[in-house]
């Protein structure tokens, strides 16, 4: 370190990706992350000339991926030239997304403008399943979801499927996941194999990420956190106006932080973990013991937990005291999130937000009393309940994203050169 | 959240810094990054033409920022004509960087290529001072450096100011800091006023981590963490060759992270911070019990850490289980980090990694244990304890980045347009 390393001609950064990005390509998503939007706003955010936007757009409209739309001029009773924008033409490609989960899987149809056209779910058994049972939970549900949209399978221009558990991205490995009894699957390819369609997989906290990204909060953010609390916690990080997902694509594991030294043991086999304190089996194990239950007859997690915030709503202390302390432990959680991160905003979403504990006035303040003080506002936190078709929404966007990085990408940006 | 919408006219994200940054801005930041380079490869990084970049050397040439250097070409002997190559020029500017801690502040003064061109330190008693008191210390510091150097004041183009605490860069305000007694206090403005030299301030440990963007790591990693252990616990994220700051620039707080519910008390007023585990005063006040201290005659803490530490090497059980227990608490936080960012390497620095129990055998063990398993290859720990040179080095980066955007920034990329 010092004043001689500066005279070395050193491993030259490779160049970012965001200078790099064909400008046909970021005219596009720039349409597309704005719904509708003015030629002179588009060059205006992008900083180039209006003829550089006006080659592109025309390329795109050419290619058939976006078009002109009269754009109603707010304030104004319909009088005189509409205002033109541009928008992406949802005709364009119809993709289909998919949560798969410990429950039920989900999927979606939607249009390249990310309009849903068809929604459906199967139901499954909790637990691991072999690839091959879930390749046909895959199918079948596909088949379902397509015909309720009205369109073939051979329609479709990509798949995109969210998975709990750690998922790389970029290589479309399952390294690890609750659905899976094997380690290590090429999902994505073995997908691809039996559906015959372009499929991208990844963590399903990142696919809510992604949604609220493109549909959601991310219109106005550069920077939010999800945190998704269901069979376990998930996270998924926007920074910048895109998702963070590590340097191998495996992090954002909050659910496997360690809040406790030797603590309470996890799914993943590891001790401490913020899931072992805060998802359904955790609660569940201790409501077997609150419930006085015999071990020979335990019902479902799901009927065992309505039946335990049944009693604790009724006043029962123990029951209380186990719905309590994992509010605490998920307060710990979502303050650590904002003393990492100090996001512009957590959005919690998940199925789990039922239990109301979990965004009870207690927790939320203890959460604040465990985010550093700095005299500065904390982050607000938003309850996005909405359900699986989000998840899978967000697994539809990243087959779009898929789809539009096949059509667009790769093309030098002729403004620049 | 729905197809609908898609149909509206949402509000517009605002355009990313990157694809706004003018060409000239990024043809110098990318000479600066890669030391010395050649314009064709410059070219190639940019993904821009030739001519593109030619005109914005030639402009930067004139403008006395960067020079031609005749680059050695490896592995020829010398016949032949040398490549020329691309290097930013030292003579420029000169600014000064600066570190305050608890126990000594340290300067440096380097030119505009980042080659120091003298360091000069000045002790102080620990605990908070006035800001008066600070102001006093950085005045004397800079006229020392500064001699040291062989410069007046008025050479210098700016000054940057680390700060343990939390600290927004953007607005020059020390919210919290160890050093100072007052919280908010408009600190990049009072030392304006005092010194006369723009100034920029930030958290110490975001500058350890611009430090290794700028000379050391980030050179060929685009992801990478920097974990600070001294007086408190720091850190700083470098995400897509960027800091990450935070969105109201107050992210980063490992030291404050909670890892225990209800656990120990911490200097910032809070219990369970991963600080009140790691810190010298945490070890400090669980010395005094091991060592059967009176309370009236307690030495200082760095003379009562040695005395803990020389105990623990000749065997005292107590003792050790002072640094075991600080050791795996520090295990914890790194698997913390590693599992929330996934970072390509993680870099220790800091004064107290003179104390070997902090990166032992064991306690890399141990956070290798904490870290989710993914069956993927952990990533690498490197230990940079290279003092306070480094720091205030990293605060002088902070300057010159000033004093280069006040320079180029604001210009629109001309090749795009």
């Amino acid at each position: 370190m010092g004043a001689e390393d500066r005279q070395g001609c050193g491993p030259l950064i490779a160049p970012s990706s965001e200078s790099m990005r064909p400008l046909r390509q970021q005219v596009f998503e720039r349409v597309r992350a704005s719904g509708l939007i003015p030629r002179v706003q588009l060059a205006k955010d992008l900083g180039v000339s209006p003829a550089s936007v006006t080659t592109s757009t025309s390329e795109l409209i050419e290619m058939g991926y976006i078009e002109e739309v009269a754009a109603p001029r707010p304030g104004e009773s319909g009088r005189g030239r509409p205002a033109v924008a541009l928008g992406v033409r949802g005709a364009a490609h119809c993709v289909a997304g998919m949560k798969l989960s410990d429950r039920e899987h989900t999927a979606v149809v939607v249009d390249f403008a990310g309009n849903m056209l068809a929604g459906d779910a199967v139901a499954r058994d909790p637990g691991p399943s072999t690839v091959e049972e879930l390749l046909a939970a895959v199918e079948l549900l596909l088949d379902k979801v397509c015909a309720k949209a009205g369109v073939a399978r051979s329609d479709l221009s990509a798949l995109g499927i969210g998975v709990p558990g750690f998922v790389d991205h970029a290589e479309g490995m399952v390294h690890w996941s609750s659905t899976l009894a094997a380690r290590s699957v090429p999902l994505a390819q073995a997908v691809e194999g039996r559906t015959g369609l372009p499929t991208a997989i990844d963590n399903d906290a990142n696919l809510v990420a992604l949604a609220e990204l493109w549909f959601g909060a991310g219109r106005s953010l550069a920077d939010f956190a999800v945190v998704t609390i269901e069979h376990g916690v998930g996270m998924g990080f926007v920074m910048n106006h895109k998702l963070y997902r590590g340097a191998q694509r495996l992090g954002l594991e909050l659910g496997h932080t360690k809040v406790q030294l030797d603590g309470a043991l996890c799914r993943c086999g590891q001790r401490g973990c913020l899931e072992a304190y805060v998802a359904d089996y955790a609660l569940a194990r201790e409501a077997v013991t609150a419930l006085n239950l015999n071990h020979r007859n335990i019902p479902s997690v799901p009927v065992l937990l309505e039946s335990l915030f049944a009693q604790a709503r009724e006043g029962n202390g123990t029951a209380r005291s186990i719905f309590k302390r994992a509010g605490r432990y998920l307060a710990l959680g979502l303050a650590n999130v904002v003393n990492i991160f100090d996001p512009a905003l957590i959005i919690l979403s998940g199925e789990r937000m039922k239990y109301d504990y979990l965004y009870a006035a207690e927790t939320l303040a203890e959460m604040q009393d465990l985010v550093i003080n700095s005299g500065r506002p904390r982050p607000p936190i938003e309850i996005h309940a909405w359900g699986d078709l989000l998840w899978a929404h967000g697994a539809a966007a990243l087959a779009l994203q898929g789809v539009t990085e096949r059509a667009l990408g790769g093309l030098r940006d002729i403004a620049a050169q």
